[in-house]
C-alpha cells in the first residue's frame, strides 16, 4: 500500500477544506500510515490545561481521513461511520501525535487504528479506531 | 434510580466547571436519563453548516457525564474511558437534543447510552455508548 | 419501517441457513425492531453456570442481522463490520432476550442496537450496538 | 512492563479454569504483549468453512484477558466490561493467531488491543480493543 499524496499536499488539502482544523498539521505519510500532530492552542484545552476530550477525538478522526487520502486521493466526501476511542492517560502540556495506521482499506469502507502519543515521550494517552464509508466513484 | 441534582443545577455546574462548554445546556433530567441541547454556533460547524463530528462527540459526551453528575452528585473528577460514536445522518441546521440513558450506574463504572437527535423532527442523527470511570470518595 | 418478514419466517430461515446457532430463536418482529431469545444449555456457559461473553456476543449479533432481514429480506451474505459490546452485569440463569432497534437502514450499511435481557426480570445485562455492511444486490 | 508468568504458566491455567476454551492455546508472551492461537474446529466454524464471528470475538477475548494475566497474575475475577471489535478480512482456513497488546494496565482498567491475523500469510482479518476491570485486591 503506497501513499499517492505526500505531507505537503494532504495539509494544503486539509487546511483548505476544513479551516476550522487550525492547530493540526500533516507530519508525515508512509505505505499504510499517517501522521498528525495537533499544536494545542487555548480553545483545545480544557480546565487545568490538558488537551480536551473532542480535541483528542479530532486529533484521531482528521489522522483517520489523513491516512486514508493519502492512498485514494482528495476525496473530500468519505465521511466517519463509526469511532470508538479508548483514554488512557492524561496527555503531558505539548505537541500531541496521532499516528494512523490503515488496517483496512476497501472500495466501500476503510478501517484506521489511531495512537495518539506525546510527542515529548511518546506515551499513549488514547487510541482510536475508525471506520469511513467510502463515496461511489 | 432517582436524580438528586435539577436540570438548572446541573446547568449552572456545567456552566461553571466548564466554561468551554458554551452552545451546550441541560434541558431536563429524570430517573436514569438526562437531556442537553446544543444551539450550534459558527465554530461547532464545518464547511456546509452540518454540525462538525466533534461537536456531536462533546454532546454525547457531555449528556452522558450529566445524566451521571444527576444522580450522584456533582463529581467533577469522572472521567471519560470509552466512548464509541456511530453518524447516522447528516444532521438538520438547527438545535441538536443528546438524550442520555443510563445503562449501568456502579461504584466505578456508569455507561451510558446517548441519542442524538434534530430537535426539529426528533430523527437520531447520531448515536453513542459512553463509560465513565467514578473515582474513589 | 415495515417489516416483510414474519417472525416464523426468519426463525425457520436462521435454523436453515445457520444450523449452529441452535439455542438462539426469533420471539418477535415490529417497525424497526426484532427479538431473539437465547435458551442457554450447557455449551453457552462458562465456569459458574452464567452465560458466557460469546454467546452474549452471538445473541446481540444475531439479533441485529434478524431485525435487518426482517426488513430487506433473506440477504444471507450481509456481513458485520463493527460491533461494540458493554457488559453491564451477570446474566441471571434461564433465558435471555437480545431486543434488536435499527438506527439505520441504508443501502451499504444498517446501524443496529441490542439491549440483552434477562427474560426473567428484564434487567438490561449487556448492550451492543452493530454494523452490518449489506451487499450490492 | 514484564510479565510475571511464562506460556506454559498461563496455558495450564486457561484449560484448568476455562475448559470450554479448547481449541485457544498460549503461544507466547513478552513485555506488555501476549499471542493466542485458535486451532479451529468444526464449531468454530460457520457454514462456507471460516472462522465464525463469535469464534473471533473469543479469541480477541481470550489474548487481552491472557496478555493481562501474563503482567498481574492469575486473576481469575477480572472480567470484560467492553469489547469493540472490527472484521476486516474472511479468514483463511488454517490457525489463527490473536496478538495482544497493552494499552493501559491501570489497578482498576486495563485496555488492550488485539490484532488476529491467519498464521499463514500474516493478514491482519479482525482487530479488537478490549477493556477489563481488575478487582480490587
Amino acid at each position: 500500500m503506497q501513499p499517492i499524496m505526500t505531507a505537503a499536499e494532504l495539509d494544503a488539502f486539509l487546511k483548505a477544506e476544513f479551516p476550522q482544523a487550525d492547530g493540526y498539521s500533516v507530519v508525515s505519510v508512509g505505505p499504510g500510515a499517517a501522521t498528525m500532530q495537533l499544536l494545542a492552542e487555548e480553545r483545545h484545552l480544557r480546565p487545568g490545561g490538558t488537551v480536551s476530550g473532542p480535541s483528542l477525538f479530532s486529533l484521531a478522526d482528521i489522522a483517520a481521513y489523513i491516512a486514508i487520502l493519502a492512498h485514494i486521493g482528495p476525496v473530500a466526501l468519505a465521511v466517519t461511520t463509526n469511532l470508538t476511542i479508548n483514554f488512557l492517560r492524561k496527555p503531558e502540556p505539548g505537541p500531541l501525535l496521532g499516528r494512523g495506521t490503515i488496517l483496512k482499506l476497501g472500495k466501500r469502507l476503510a478501517v484506521v487504528e489511531v495512537a495518539i502519543q506525546n510527542e515529548g515521550d511518546g506515551v499513549t494517552v488514547a487510541h482510536a479506531v475508525a471506520t469511513y464509508s467510502i463515496p461511489p466513484h
